[in-house]
């Protein structure tokens, strides 16, 4: 039995997500992305507070040893909490910003990670999520250029060609938000403005609307929220918005950008990813400062499938003031299930054996060993079943296993130095020389 | 700042830990081992009591959410003690046994499975030695057949041959150190008999006779003891230890698998890899009941870097009894220490990016992403500069990073349609059409 919200992952579901891993992998190196880890236990100082109130809620946090855990005895639940010292990794951004800065003398800036691990939240757990699971981000920190978030986009789109999903990245911009937050005279109240516009998805324009008068926030001039209900290319929108913005202040570092992001991918496009300018898209606006992603499958009924933006001061929490960070997540296991829904993976991933060598007795199990030996050193797939078990049960092993071919090596094989290989769908087989087995199943 | 004995893994750790990594994956799966995951944190009670009174003080465990903490005020410790309910991983083999009963009917025997996860102990650190850690183990639980440890040991040195470490693998079996102790006189004190060998590299023989004496087993026989001593190949030993224990009934099944495993690895020998029976490794003797493995690096300064064994009743604390287990371990962190020592790893597998972008204006930058997002696709790792600065702050960055080549694409460039590639380790540099890039880099 495990704890509520985990999980075993079998061989079938660690062969689709390796899949996906590799694919993303391969993409998030050839852009000169690379791996790191940190600890799964980071000190409960790094992580306590950096994920609001709900962060603080769901992170788990380990529990004192020896002397520490005996001090805990008869104590308030104050004294427990702040005796904590450990928790668990809440998300791969922190601990990589923590790190940036503890290793600061080992690392060169830009500096360009990647990073697959797994975080645990004490969320309920429901269909598809669950208390550990994988985050794959994608971050960059140091000297910040607009290029960098054309290559994030560009990252998205080779990796979800290359696992065959078609997306649309929806993008925004904090600067534009601010830009339509004075436009429509909520500057002070940016933070509410963006609060309810997150929520246009869940409640519609009029509960969003609703939100914002609750809030203090005059209503909306029709204009301002046509702009904010637009989605569109950049190509279409941005003169609009240019036109619209030119007076606003806050508005000129989105403009300035999104026209260099224009002008960088109309020389190298994204192929078939639609990019969309989504003025309502407000996700993470208490941390990103510049550009706002978010990518959602075509065709798959579900949310979001990646996400990111750029933020100016990703380590200043810890001390390094004004480094600007950008970055990009894929959500794993919602991978897999569009994945699995569009029907994306190939069939050949199983990685199950190509070969079962039947065990007859003991005298031919001992040849079936050496050839299975020789198969697998030219990097072939083999299972030599352990024991002179009853031929039906060693072939519905091999059928429930997925085992395409059988190889029989009873005495009379073995005196005329030959095996018999059957094909396992057809039942066809044949008998032929041992020193023709790799060739015959190449 | 981290918590004790916990560490971040930078970029060029992580290569070399992917190249051993991905060494091995190879050699488990073309020996049809297939790879699961298990969740990191278990349930209390799966977990404690599996791994002695050690165990049980070094396990992390998870400190109580909501109600359940609150409810650890002012108490007792044995009552917080008895309300933990989760523990992170200690080990591979604990969590694979629960999950083979759990999902009894997801899977098929033999089952074959493969994992690579971290695990954590709140052990003292120390150089090499760390809080979290990786373990990588492959097992196998069904039906038995000494054709498995033949097969986990060709998994052992094809494994260390392709990772170019020379390795010598000690073996012995349960029952033959039953026999000598019987032989011995000390049947019915098999544990003492056996905790007091396993110090022999520590304490030296006449520490173990002490330890022996101090147990009450009596003073062992020079022909046990010189049998006890003696290492060396199966064809050599087997025989002697045939004709000494010959009349040893509880030395018969041990006599039996290693004849039978000396007549598979005669047809399918080990190739370079050295295969020592050595009758005074003792480790692990309170779960393995058959062979025993062991692997030391042959030249390198280090302990064993890898070892396993037989356990005929893996699952039965988990309600499932007299099923057969055999597998072993490779010490991840170890293997990484020795092929530094022994300059085993290859130069190129730090990946870093084979060619920088410099940035010397907007317009040519826009050029630049262009051409690699073209070198990309062909699978090529290029880095862009995200900004221009300085060319000497761009070339540093580029020569600390292992950068071979820069591409110089300036207004003249930009012109006339080309690129200027230099070569940072030479100095040489020249002028060609942008459309021949990757003609000369590849």
């Amino acid at each position: 039995m495990l704890p509520k919200g985990t999980r075993d992952l079998l061989p079938d579901d660690m062969a689709k997500r390796k899949y996906i891993v590799n694919a993303i992998t391969e993409v998030f190196e050839q852009h000169a992305f690379r791996q790191i880890e940190t600890p799964a236990i980071e000190l409960n100082k790094t992580l306590s507070g950096k994920y609001g109130e709900e962060g603080d809620r769901l992170m788990f946090k380990v529990l004192p040893r020896g002397e520490k855990l005996n001090s805990l005895a008869n104590q308030s639940i104050e004294f427990i909490k702040s005796n904590i010292e450990e928790a668990l990794r809440y998300d791969l951004t922190v601990p990589f910003a923590r790190m940036v800065v503890d290793q600061r003398n080992h690392i060169n800036l830009p500096f360009k990670r990647y990073q697959i691990q797994n975080v645990w939240r004490a969320d309920r757990p429901q269909k598809g999520r669950f208390r550990e699971f994988t985050q794959c981000d994608a971050d960059v920190v140091g000297p910040a250029g607009i290029i960098q978030e054309a290559e994030l986009l560009h990252i998205y789109h080779r990796s979800f060609h290359t696992l065959n999903i078609p997306v649309e990245i929806r993008l925004n911009h904090r600067s534009l938000l601010q830009g339509l937050a004075e436009l429509a005279g909520a500057s002070d109240k940016l933070v509410a403005f963006t609060i309810g516009l997150d929520k246009l998805d869940k409640i519609g324009w009029n509960g969003v609307e609703e939100e914002w008068r609750q809030a203090g926030i005059p209503d909306i001039q029709p204009e301002v929220k046509e702009l904010l209900l637009t989605k569109g290319t950049l190509e279409k929108l941005l003169p609009i918005l240019e036109k619209a913005l030119e007076s606003i202040p806050s508005a000129k570092r989105g403009l300035l950008e999104l026209r260099q992001l224009s002008s960088i991918l109309s020389n190298a496009p994204l192929g078939n990813t639609a990019l969309k300018l989504d003025l309502s898209l407000a996700r993470g606006l208490n941390y990103y400062t510049g550009c706002i992603f978010e990518v959602s499958a075509l065709g798959a009924d579900m949310g979001s499938i990646g996400g990111g933006g750029r933020y100016d001061d990703l380590t200043g929490i810890f001390g390094w003031k004004d480094l600007s960070g950008v970055g990009i997540s894929f959500g794993l296991d919602r991978i897999q299930l569009v994945m699995e829904q569009l029907n994306s993976f190939p069939n050949d991933i199983g990685l199950n054996a190509e070969v079962l060598f039947a065990n007859m007795d003991e005298a031919s199990s001992i040849i079936g060993f050496k050839l299975a030996q020789e198969l697998r050193s030219k990097g072939m797939r083999c299972e030599v079943y352990p024991v002179a078990a009853k031929m039906k049960k060693q072939i519905d092993f091999a059928v429930k296993s997925n085992i395409p071919f059988l190889v029989i090596l009873g005495e009379n094989e073995r005196l005329n130095q030959e095996v018999t290989l059957r094909n396992l769908a057809t039942g066809e087989q044949s008998s032929f020389s041992q020193n023709d087995l790799y060739e015959k199943l190449k």
